[in-house]
């Protein structure tokens, strides 16, 4: 049984990529989850209905974590909190894709671990007690995190031929014609251009800002009194 | 205004990867589409839900067409099939991904147009009058299509930068973090082992023939007649 969290202004991508692989595993089901069964708009307003309510889910194998702009508020609620953390204690994997990680992270879930998280946030995760990664794909016992927004299909992929095989998941990269040609060498901070990086960077200014003393502040209370 | 079509038993991520990169565009509106505004399920089970009735849609600059096992319910649909040509007579641009190019086919829309699909449905192309071009993403005019799946991601960003230039495009990118790594050398039929390519041909198997058989019924009906 695989299911993902949705909510409130979350990158759809985090989500809908995972859910493409993962969806497409033999002989599984996969749970779309949030507080109520009501629309969930992410944060450019695609409307996403979950199926199940947090206090309805079933224990589940895997569960995915998304990231986006909602991940601010969710990361101090504690309703989805306890979720996360109480399905992680038997979870074969917790998957955060994205600035999922800094949910998880808010959680208590990556102390002392190794995690990946979209390269905007990477400086908050120390906060959480994580070791930042700075690859695409990072796997450290049962937590698997993807970096940002598409590297939740590579991802899921990895995490498909590690809960079934490598045919199983090579089978999915097939159907799913994940040959990718990125049409421009851009996708990553090492990547891109001087200006192409520092535009991005400075929209994405505010929300890092925000992160980052949202993280502090996880610190200042549980890490200092560690 | 960008608009994306959706409906029963589509393949969610046809549509959720273009809406990534697209409805990050500046200066722009992102409406999802179908007949009404209820829920529509994938065909793994996602629920979406349209922002616009196809009635109550404005003129779009670009009209997403993605596809899936329901291409099939929609491809003999007259009221979306006549949607799609209203729109097409003033769009930008077309922007079938995956097998959404048969729909457009079936609209009557790829006569004499180069087209890509998903590597299963190549075959279905030419009935529609199409010129099937083994490519990831192919432009002919004002068609851009993208082949299967993921694919939409890389035709979304090319669109990107047609429509706004290539710093616009390698922005969306970098934010996407877009620098896949496929796991496995394994996304397309050229680079897939035997045994992987003819695993996932078998399971097509009845839809392939499903589309052959809808294509062939194009082709009596109307390419034989004109």
């Amino acid at each position: 049984m695989i299911g993902g969290l949705i909510f409130p202004d979350m990158d759809q991508c985090d989500f809908t990529g995972p859910f493409e692989a993962l969806s497409g595993i033999p002989n599984s089901t996969f749970l779309t989850l949030w507080k109520d069964k009501c629309i969930v708009r992410d944060m450019r307003g695609m409307q996403l209905v979950p199926d199940t309510s947090l206090k309805e889910a079933p224990q589940l194998d895997v569960l995915i974590v998304p990231g986006g702009y909602g991940q601010e508020e969710v990361e101090v609620d504690e309703e989805v909190l306890a979720f996360i953390r109480a399905q992680a204690e038997h979870a074969l994997y917790v998957y955060p894709v994205c600035t999922g990680a800094l949910i998880c992270g808010a959680a208590g879930l990556l102390h002392g671990r190794k995690a990946t998280t979209h390269w905007t946030a990477m400086g908050a995760l120390p906060f959480y007690g994580a070791i930042p990664c700075d690859d695409r794909v990072v796997i450290d016992g049962n937590y698997v995190s993807a970096a940002g927004v598409t590297s939740g299909i590579d991802g899921s992929l990895i995490l498909a031929a590690v809960l079934r095989g490598d045919q199983v998941a090579k089978e999915l990269q097939l159907y799913m014609a994940y040959d990718p040609q990125p049409p421009f060498a851009s996708g990553s901070p090492a990547r891109a251009s001087a200006d192409v990086l520092s535009n991005v960077r400075a929209r994405a200014l505010v929300i890092t800002e925000q992160r980052l003393a949202s993280a502090r502040r996880y610190a200042e209370r549980v890490l200092d009194s560690l």
